[in-house]
């Protein structure tokens, strides 16, 4: 029996604020680092508008500066990945002998990243299923969805991972363990096409989806990467699953992905996670994804601007 | 030795109005058809601004109804191809048993509709290398180039192609024969990307080069629609090509082309000469261009937003 984990929060917006907040609530430990909404949350805690329910949490554990901030059990990094590199100097302060850190960001690449700055460091993916978004200090829409998939990128201690998804489920987290290569692969799925496709034509995804033109495209596109997942050695992607995903994507609210919101944001858009790595990882073993390539161009041109 | 021609323009605006214009004003029998500038055109005549001097008609032949029109030795379309179809009750007051039709515009697959419908016309392709504007009625600005290659698609009198070519040099056009398929391709590698690519990411020719990432992704398209000119038979086309439009086009003023043009008036896009069809023909022969199907997709999204 482990004793209690303690959890750190890095990047509390709409996904890393949205699981912190849920955690703390069921009583765990929970210190989160805020960056502009640091003033805001010391005084008003955080504030959770759910589908499931809308909740509050007066007081929370706040920081601005990792330096200040416990050793963790569990680093929840919710950051985007434009700003991976801050992790270098974030992540130290926070880490102990046996510290495991979940990555619960979009893209493909990041573990690799993140291990080769810290060698020793137990890492996992963490896939979100979640519509949420941040809209004012402090304070989180939580849309619908809301399930997270765990996959193990390098832990040795299988224990750790299980008692982590114990506390998400404990939490009302929908958690599950999953394979985290094909993980990454089957989440690219639906964010390689979506998030690009959205911005460049400044649409959401229904309107992709109605036109008969996009629909195809969308469509082409899934099955690029569901060709590069098999020619990297993902098993069990076919045709079924980008029909099962157009279906679910049918059937969910007119939907801005996170990239759209992004650049509607005026952010920097998560292009080299998102789509220039698992590109290059797809070439690397000869398969070519000329319509996501074409996406990414389309995507650095835009970003310049 | 032939009597001098009479020409009909059909589509008297940037491209049928500048040829028009210049052949009236070298002393040609031209009859021009005008729709919404047919009254100012009537009171006010022609205007060129052009890089090679401004010249003015003061008077000219102008009618708003092909069926008010003599019968023309030539005509000259230079229609929309979005209204190619008008073309059918347009077209039969001007023909008599010799006429020639030279259809200058842009996109593969003009001729075969028009000789469709007109199975005993003449027919040639017009490729015009010209950067110019209708700016108002009855006023066309003409920045820069203004050659014009023609190629025989159906006429059986090569000495009425000659002619024509004839009297062009004397207007002080620079004309020449080319092979006509062969030509529509070669300017579909400059039409294709840069026509589409303008719209998709609202800019013009000089920022897509300049774009690390739009250059090289309008470089690859530029090979894709010389991978499909080989595959179809045309002769000729290789990367060099590919490399002198690129240079051409480093080159140039800042550009608009006429799709970019076409979508910032409102008026709908020539996607199916300039895209679909040329996809389609490349298809029917097993040669797939991924990148410029995308682009179609994207500017069918546009069109019909």
């Amino acid at each position: 029996m482990m004793n209690p984990l303690s959890y750190a929060v890095i990047g509390t917006g709409a996904i890393g604020g949205y699981y912190g907040a849920k955690l703390a609530r069921a009583g765990k430990q929970v210190h989160f680092l805020l960056h502009s909404d640091y003033e805001e949350v010391c005084k008003q805690g955080l504030r959770v508008d759910s589908c499931d329910g809308d909740f509050r949490l007066p007081q929370v554990n706040a920081y601005n500066d990792t330096r200040q901030m416990p050793k963790a059990d569990v680093v929840l990094v919710g950051l985007k990945s434009t700003n991976e590199h801050l992790l270098k100097t974030l992540l130290p302060p926070l880490l102990h002998e046996k510290t495991l850190v979940i990555l619960i960001q979009n893209g493909i690449g990041l573990e690799a990243d993140v291990q080769a700055w810290f060698p020793d460091t137990a890492l996992a993916a963490g896939l979100a299923f979640i519509c949420s978004a941040k809209t004012e200090p402090g304070r989180i829409n939580h849309q619908c969805y809301g399930s997270i998939n765990i996959g193990n990128f390098s832990c040795k201690d299988a224990d750790l991972i299980q008692a982590v998804l114990a506390d998400f489920i404990e939490a009302e987290i929908d958690a599950h363990e999953v394979e985290y290569y094909e993980a990454r692969w089957r989440k690219a799925v639906w964010n390689m096409p979506f998030n690009g496709m959205t911005v460049a034509l400044q649409t959401q995804t229904d309107r992709l989806l109605k036109n008969p033109a996009t629909r195809q495209l969308i469509y082409e596109q899934m099955m690029e990467v569901i060709g590069a997942a098999n020619a990297l050695g993902v098993q069990g992607l076919d045709e079924s699953f980008a029909q099962k995903m157009m279906q679910m994507t049918d059937e969910m609210v007119p939907y801005s992905p996170s990239m759209r919101l992004d650049f509607d944001f005026h952010r920097p858009m998560e292009i080299h996670y998102i789509y220039t790595r698992p590109i290059a990882e797809a070439r690397a073993v000869g398969f070519e994804m000329p319509r996501l390539e074409m996406l990414e161009r389309e995507l650095l041109f835009i970003d310049a601007r």
